[in-house]
């Protein structure tokens, strides 16, 4: 930590460490008593994966950093809720596959194993009010709907590897394939309502928006940056085969402890002034100045940050132009996973709202039991606005018809709104609507003088997904280290 | 101005009124010496057509008020630029037309008159590498083209005409319609390269934006919301039918002298506090309370201001969805317009970038002579990016190819790029991408507790335009009214 005084750089990631992280108010001490200065190398814009990732190569080159954070929690999209006796479950990103080399070493490089999300035995397809269970990837549609569905899906296979994912907007089909949604393509490509669900809900799945919010182009970007369609929505050996025992959350919580005292909480970034002598950057709790800034937050919320000279008009753009997701997480807890003795996994596809897709989402030991109900895109705008009791009514409806009288009555009912969080508004991740990898796709990753932008929203290589983040932070620390 | 003090109100709209207003730099002072605090019935957020609309209707109304403007001038999206010997022309919103009844009534009431835009003469077809002219409203395409065209045309006015204004998502097909953009519906509904082109350019005239950038929906409840899209789309008897003496700035000028002090100019408003008192907003020039508070700007910028308590999802969501156009304006200022001597009447339509259309933007008495180019959608983002001398090269060259030798060198050529402002960031105003009138439109005007929102993105009739400013003002006005 060369040119920087451990003193000025404050409310360390002790506390953080110590697990007491989640739903604590931000003190006013902090914001007010607390206005705090430093000098550092590079002072990077958020403590979520991508931030500390970046933050952490910085380190270990010999650099000084500060690690500005607007939550009193380190983690970003990810965290853990303790569930008691130890047990932790996830309220936000969990899952880690093949392919997703980069989370996945950095989480061993920190002690952190993994564990296989719980697959054994049939999953729920709920369709027209029948329900029907099944295995493997693809729930059983009568015909002409499954014929329907599977050249629906070979179609999107083999457009997707179309797509470069360095730059999309160079794909041979990019100007056609941006000037349309995903739902435009889907009915032009299908003919059945079978197929159209199953669509339907692939999408919904993989980003927590509907069809007709994505440019076909990004669909098919995410899709390739992720491994296809096919890994993105598979459990074993795809996107969700497996998970990390203590929570996702604990990959921050470790490089934090790691970072300590260069992590600053509570410190909303309001303003980047950059000048010919370096950034500076000011927050709630004080201001800091650098050689560099790396911005490692969603490009809405970066939006958000107030720039000295103004940015240029086309990332300004950029940042009016991806909004994110829209993801409520439910998790019931109980005693034990009951749906196992009767032989279902706890996977569910469905054609109702609110809940169109469940897991099992139980810890390593399976006890308690935990089934995890997403409600996403237009059904998470929905129901968000209704009242806490009308929520629980009708998830815990959504679970009792799934999985019986049983589910009715959780231990715990965790609910997780991404979209009411002001340093998150919106989950998983930020999308593009058509038209925007054409004309400000270039400046998604383009540094605009001394920032440099991170974020899962940047990576080539899973986009959107945890490790998407982790690489996005290591190619912007690179990045920055050239220029130091 | 019950209960509050004209010394806490300050920078008064004085030195605006004079017109040195283009330019100036904000004084540092402005800032930090001058931070005040003030009391007032409403505080109004912006000092374009809606806030001023909404401050004087609520001081004619006894209100207490004052006006928090980000920049060092009022006028939001309409600015005068002098020329010299007493003469403007507008860089920023400048026409109005039939049916623009409350812009036309409140400049009436401030003693501005109209005068009609120059179209004596024909216009010049720039198509296919050919300059033809011709007359009337659209250009002779040779069939089939022509015929395309018109049953193109054909099937969006009868489609515009099944959109509520007032509730665009629940027009009888409104699902469909907002899950395709405009580029989608244009092709499904034409054949030839002679209707894409036409349709093109009047989505790009009308929006400042692609076809493949809009909903369908939204598309079709903006041209609706202004009467129609050949009403949009007409000179003479339409939304470009006539100006405003002075520059259109005059009213925006008007209004904020006879506000007076209650304008606070350099007050760009980072934070509104609500609880059950009222609400305090905090700017750079110091902080107001109030028992309500009209933000009178674009969603997109409303969406930079922190919130406490944060918004509700669907608001803060809104905000993220609607991005806004992009239009750079250039005038190229000659003796003489010379091009009405030669029967033209320096209207164009071209399907060659950058300036896609140009019109005769000469003051009434035609001395100086005015052309006016707009670059618009792609060719602004991309022009937008290039050297100062690179886009004067590809303006000039394109005024030269369509008016001659003599377009070369103008006495003076303006730019305004309004993407580059911080305090607009685009042009003409925001728009709605697929699936967003859908799921957020609802929060468009809202009021959430003790804010409400106005700006023309509000407005029910002539949706950005600056009759729908002044309406938009008018109705927040109104809705407080009923709230004190």
């Amino acid at each position: 930590m060369s040119g920087v005084s451990r003193r000025e750089l404050v409310v360390g990631a002790g506390a953080t460490a110590a697990g007491a992280l989640i739903g604590a108010a931000p003190t006013a001490a902090a914001g007010k008593a607390g206005q705090r200065a430093g000098r550092v190398d590079v002072v990077v814009v958020g403590a979520g994966l991508a931030g500390l990732s970046a933050a952490s190569d910085l380190v270990e080159a010999g650099r000084s950093v500060a690690v500005l954070e607007a939550r009193d929690r380190v983690g970003g999209r990810t965290l853990n809720h303790q569930m008691g006796a130890g047990e932790v479950v996830e309220i936000g990103g969990q899952w880690v596959g093949p392919g997703q080399d980069r989370v996945l070493a950095r989480a061993r490089s920190l002690g952190i194993r993994t564990f296989k999300t719980y697959t054994n035995g049939a999953q729920i397809l709920d369709y027209q009010g029948r329900q029907t269970h099944f295995e493997g990837l693809i729930p059983p549609l009568p015909e002409p709907d499954a014929g329907d569905f599977n050249q629906l899906l070979a179609r999107v296979v083999q457009l997707e590897s179309t797509v470069p994912t360095d730059k999309p907007w160079t794909a041979t089909d990019a100007s056609a394939l941006d000037s349309q949604t995903v739902e435009t393509f889907k009915l032009a490509n299908s003919s059945t309502a079978g197929a159209r669900f199953l669509l339907d809900l692939a999408v919904k799945a993989v980003f927590a928006a509907e069809p007709r919010d994505l440019s076909l182009l990004h669909a098919l970007f995410y899709f390739h940056s992720g491994g296809g369609i096919i890994n993105l929505t598979s459990t074993a050996g795809g996107a969700q085969d497996s998970r990390f025992v203590g929570g996702s959350q604990l990959v921050s919580l470790r490089m934090a402890k790691r970072l300590g005292a260069r992590i600053v909480l509570n410190a909303p970034v309001r303003r980047i002034t950059q000048g010919r002598g370096g950034v500076r950057v000011q927050s709630d709790a004080g201001t800091w100045t650098g050689q560099r800034v790396i911005v490692a937050v969603a490009p809405m919320l970066a939006g958000r940050i107030d720039y000295e000279p103004p940015l240029p008009a086309g990332r300004d753009g950029l940042t009016q132009h991806v909004p994110q997701g829209s993801a409520i997480k439910y998790e019931a807890v109980y005693r034990l996973p009951f749906w196992r003795s009767v032989g279902l996994n706890g996977y569910t596809n469905s054609d109702r709202p609110p809940i169109r897709f469940t897991y099992d989402n139980s810890p390593p030991g399976g006890i308690p039991g935990v089934l995890l109900g997403f409600v996403v895109g237009e059904d998470a705008r929905r129901l968000g606005a209704l009242s806490a009791g009308a929520r629980r009514r009708e998830v815990l409806g959504a679970f009792t018809r799934l999985f019986g009288a049983q589910a009715a009555r959780p231990r715990e009912l965790i609910e997780q709104n991404w979209s009411n969080e002001p340093w998150t508004r919106g989950c998983y991740a930020g999308y593009l609507p058509p038209g925007v990898w054409s004309d400000y796709g270039a400046a998604l990753r383009t540094p605009v003088g001394r920032i440099h932008w991170a974020g899962t929203e940047t990576s080539e290589i899973f986009n959107g997904y945890m490790d998407g983040a982790v690489r996005s932070g290591e190619r912007a620390a690179n990045e920055v280290s050239h220029q130091l």
